[in-house]
């Protein structure tokens, strides 16, 4: 071990294992979660070469060998629980996505939810037993968010009782659904229904797209991967181009809707069901952001306790980076966030799971409020997150810039989530739509209740913002619950505000749409104090639930912190509300500064209890026993452009370079 | 070409030509930089194959290839002008760092500078010739920003006349230099020298690591490639281990320092002139991240015009996405940002020429200005440009993702500008020692010159920040003369904090040291806005030069954006200080959505004019003539996981995996 590591364990002050109980959940699920660990990390059937060191169809082949075995061991394992399959699978594939991510969480899903009881007896047990691979092809070259205007087209034709699917231009090709290009021998594919003359909109198909035995593509069909990207080289996003394909009736999944065999329309009884997976997998990401996160804190600052650079003092030796003032406020607020999602990822798991126990029961009246709620908290966290993975890759120097490090990697898988499952800036503008609403309905005398019900007390003079002095100051800095009521405080007036653009524009006689897009910018702000509340406040409860004095006073350190380089990075708005006044501004930074040095005895604790295996985070800088150049170097050493001890361009060019000139 | 950019085209209000211009410098730089372009992109032995395609292994035998014949046809042309050599060089690695590139920026330049007339006749025709390939081996594995700490050693023994060079420990290892893994055969190795008993510091030395004729490394030397990394796939960065190795007296360059024959050390009259070569780097990356940032918006924002997505109004067609008020947000403020950084990027290399030849008669006294202000604005400019591109990439949602973009190499091949040539944070707190000096000064009677000169005003009540209230306002938003003194006085108050702040902490007792880095956040914070200061400056100055109406019209709407769009990003700090009230930072909300109306007709000609040919973009989505689909499907069916219909895992893993289960 490192010795300034191990001294700086040594000086934490609090229990490491309790911190990782409370984000496990509790001690038992600690337990398992390793126990779970060790069978892969001990099973050599899940031995990988380092993919950095691979080309791209060797990364390919070597995720589909480990995908195979997984589904193999699961089943021997008789692991069937979804948080333990989805436990297992990260620490197969660590944090990379896999060839068969669409066939188990889209395909099999889907079939589950829209399949009939015959369609379930066809197609089902086959995909279970990967006899069917399969993907979930919706999104078109031209068309991602905005479903309508995919133009994928499916047509009835009642005299064979077959569906002809087209994909009529380029821009309708079907692009980017993993697993596609070379993996899946199905695709469900979704395309507009028509039938007896009328387009009746989207529906599912499920559409063979390569023979069964051969793997070959089938007539028809045109399909293969989209080539490189940043980040996925595991996974094979494909294209899929349909030419006049011929599928049975039968292959249109009608647990809602049908086509009957003369080609009558039958339409679906609701379309509430769909909505659920979404929120679902948005939930999910929140959870994701913070274990991303995690990660890039725990390599940053093992790494910047180990590290030592330029000299403080002269004559003395140089000091840990950690040191530095500039280091410590570059990461302990990314600290402070992680576990601030990580709150907020447990929060979202467990309201969906208590709502979607109230939908099972017919009670519909939560979801719209999760929905908004799980969409403005994708966008707030993953660009939060995307940001602060590379402020920890920078802040490891150069060594941040070498695969090793596995901050790069870190980036490249995670960014997508700002895109994917609802691109940032629409997600924030839904959950926006559903704040203006709300905010209305309060205006028509509407009491609301849930997250938005700091809108009832929206006093309306508050948009009027007012010089800072002319305010009483009622906020303790030092005081959680103080904070959040600024939080909350900001967030209601910044809704107010961008209501009142709206209906400035209105006044202006725009349309309702325009009037909305000319103020989308004010729409996504609110949208964003919205969610800082909400992030904020979930913290402080989460506090209240921790028992152990120790644990609790290091998390309340975060937590602050959290909390008020919030407001220094936003402190025009809380200034320009009279939410703040000047001197508390300069005090907060005041604070900050104390805050750093009250966490940094406890820096390289609190990314110990995340307790990420060095397996898993496969970072050289990141390395529990801080023992980082050896590794590099031996790292180095393998890498395959030292396979020989001259490349073979300095005879193909540079030798006979030197003749000709 | 697309309907849709071509109308763009047709809406601008100026003429694209003359921007071009003003960006080039004049109408003939316009047309000289086009015929150099031309003789690249028009040469067949330039054609390449798509590096995204290839292995590491081969995008560095494409990129050695290249430059070879790159080094022929420069001396074929007689093209001698480095800023020709550079716009050539762009052109055959396309903002690619390639493999002689520390040949030919650091070992030819350190033997003209450092080499005495015996070791120029011995060392520099063979180098120009390329048999001797060199690197400039200075960065060690535990030792960057450092140079005092970097422990390699050169120890003088008299008895053979030989310097005998050892990397004593593993953090010793030279670890980073281009060029180092396998290009080379020679490094100029930073060492400390030791003679007679005593350590004299960092001195240079030529070392000889690899065989002429073989190119096999020689005797004690290890050296090698230090495996992939984030970008700079085509370049070889090593490392180099030397175990006693010996090198004649002869190789330690001698023009200033040296060593006698019987180990006597004679100092080196002065150090001044190693400053410049930094300083010219540092303004050189000011320019590179123009023209990075240019290329992303020419990206991001052609592609806007012609995608179209969603619907505004109900049963209107998708409209284009650049019609968003949240896209325009997004990407107008960047390239508004591209135009700045471009003519702050003339200023400082006019000025490094200007006062390099002050210096070559002897005066130096302007460059402790240059040094300070190019370290910050790296930073400053480096930092901004790397969010950008990101922001860039993100805006074209899915596509971004997609290396056919070519945002994402864009990404990884700039990114290390942020820690190399002066890691950014030191960077800022350099700038920052800089302008506390010239504060100091001020207190103490002193008047300064030059671009701190606005400290001399600093009125001392104005520290205090005060209710915004109480101050009267006297801002105009619309003019940028007004905005640019808001700017300097933003800077002038937060340079006076800082010190202030270390003024605090030495009351308290704490050594000038520990002061320093306790206030390092307000030393960041004061050099940040010092530079944006500058930036805003410079913008406003330029606009002066500009004849043309129309352009002018245009930029100047471009530069009040910029500046704008600076202080609604930092509202805290101008009304914490009182420079702005409540209502005025709300016009300025207002004034901005104005500008990215007023700016939008001329979107696609501001990205025009800078002018980057379509081989030099390369890039699907930015395509001149907005034939976006197409192409892309083309290049991904061309991708290496197509070239085989079935992929051999489906073979090895996946089929056999369905009689298992």
């Amino acid at each position: 071990m490192n010795p300034d590591i191990k001294k700086e364990r040594e000086n934490a002050t609090f229990d490491v294992e309790k911190l990782t109980n409370v984000l496990d959940g509790s001690p038992q699920k600690t337990k398992r979660r390793r126990e779970i660990e060790s069978l892969v990390l001990n099973d050599p059937d899940f031995k990988e070469e380092d993919p950095n060191f691979l080309s791209r169809s060797e990364r390919y082949d070597q995720a589909v060998r480990k995908s195979a075995q997984m589904i193999l061991k699961l089943r021997e394992y008789g692991i069937a629980d979804p948080d333990e399959i989805y436990c297992y699978k990260n620490c197969v594939h660590p944090d990379r996505p896999e060839p068969l991510d669409l066939h188990l969480g889209m395909f099999l899903p889907t079939l589950l939810n829209q399949a009939t009881p015959e369609q379930m007896d066809k197609f089902f047990m086959p995909a279970w037993n990967l006899e069917i691979i399969g993907t979930y092809a919706q999104t078109e070259m031209g068309h991602g968010t905005h479903l309508r205007g995919l133009e994928t087209t499916a047509t009835y034709d009642p005299s064979t009782q077959e569906f002809v699917l087209n994909c009529p231009t380029i821009s309708s090709i079907k692009w980017w659904p993993g697993g596609l290009g070379k993996t899946s021998n199905h695709a469900i594919v979704l395309a507009q229904l028509y039938t007896q003359g009328n387009c009746h909109g989207l529906h599912a198909f499920i559409v063979p797209i390569r023979d069964m035995n051969t793997h070959k593509p089938l007539p028809g069909i045109v399909v293969g991967d989209i080539g490189p990207k940043f980040g996925f080289n595991e996974v094979d996003n494909g294209f899929l181009k349909l030419e006049n394909v011929r599928i049975p009736r039968e292959n249109m999944l009608m647990k809602y809707a049908k086509v009957e065999p003369d080609g009558t329309y039958v339409k679906p009884p609701s379309s509430k069901l769909t909505y659920g997976t979404m929120v679902f997998i948005r939930s999910m990401i929140v959870g994701e952001s913070a274990r991303a996160l995690a990660k890039s804190c725990t390599i940053a600052i093992r790494y910047s306790a180990v590290r030592h650079q330029s000299e403080m003092r002269p004559g003395e030796p140089e000091p840990q980076i950690l040191d530095y003032q500039t280091q410590q406020y570059k990461l302990f607020p990314l600290l402070a966030m992680s576990y601030a999602f990580a709150f907020v990822g447990q929060y979202m798991k467990q309201t969906y799971h208590r709502i979607t126990g109230d939908i099972n029961q017919g009670d519909f009246s939560e979801l719209p409020e999760l929905h908004a709620l799980s969409a403005g908290l994708k966008a707030f966290t993953t660009w939060a997150t995307n940001s602060a993975i590379e402020v920890c890759r920078m802040s490891c120097g150069g060594h941040g810039y070498s695969r090793s490090s596995a901050l790069p990697d870190l980036y490249v898988e995670f960014t997508p989530t700002c895109t994917y499952e609802g691109e940032n800036t629409v997600m924030m503008l839904q959950t926006a739509r559903y704040l203006v609403k709300s905010y209305r309905q309060v205006k028509n005398g509407q009491q609301l209740s849930g997250i938005v019900s700091y809108l009832n007390e929206a006093q309306h003079q508050r948009v009027q913002p007012q010089p800072v002095a002319s305010r009483p100051t009622v906020v303790d800095i030092n005081d959680l619950s103080s904070l959040v009521e600024v939080y909350k405080l900001r967030a209601a007036i910044l809704v107010e505000l961008a209501a009142k653009s709206i209906q400035q524009e209105l006044q202006r006689r725009k349309s309702e749409e325009d009037a909305w897009n000319n103020s989308a910018i004010d729409l996504v702000r609110a949208s964003d104090a919205h969610c800082h509340y909400v992030v904020v406040k979930l913290f402080t409860d989460k506090l209240g639930e921790i028992g152990d004095t120790a644990v609790h006073s290091v998390l309340s350190a975060l937590a602050l912190l959290y909390a008020l380089q919030g407001i220094t990075q936003n402190s025009g708005d809380f200034l320009q509300a009279g939410l703040l006044s000047v001197p508390q501004v300069l005090q907060i930074s005041v604070r900050i500064k104390e805050l750093l040095s009250q966490l940094r005895p406890n820096a390289v604790a609190l990314v110990d209890a995340f307790d990420f295996h060095d397996k898993k985070l496969n970072s050289v800088l990141g390395r529990y026993d801080g023992n980082v150049y050896e590794h590099m170097f031996e790292w180095a050493r393998r890498s395959p452009l030292n396979s020989t001890e001259v490349h073979e361009s300095f005879h193909k060019y540079l030798k006979p370079l030197r003749s000709k000139l």
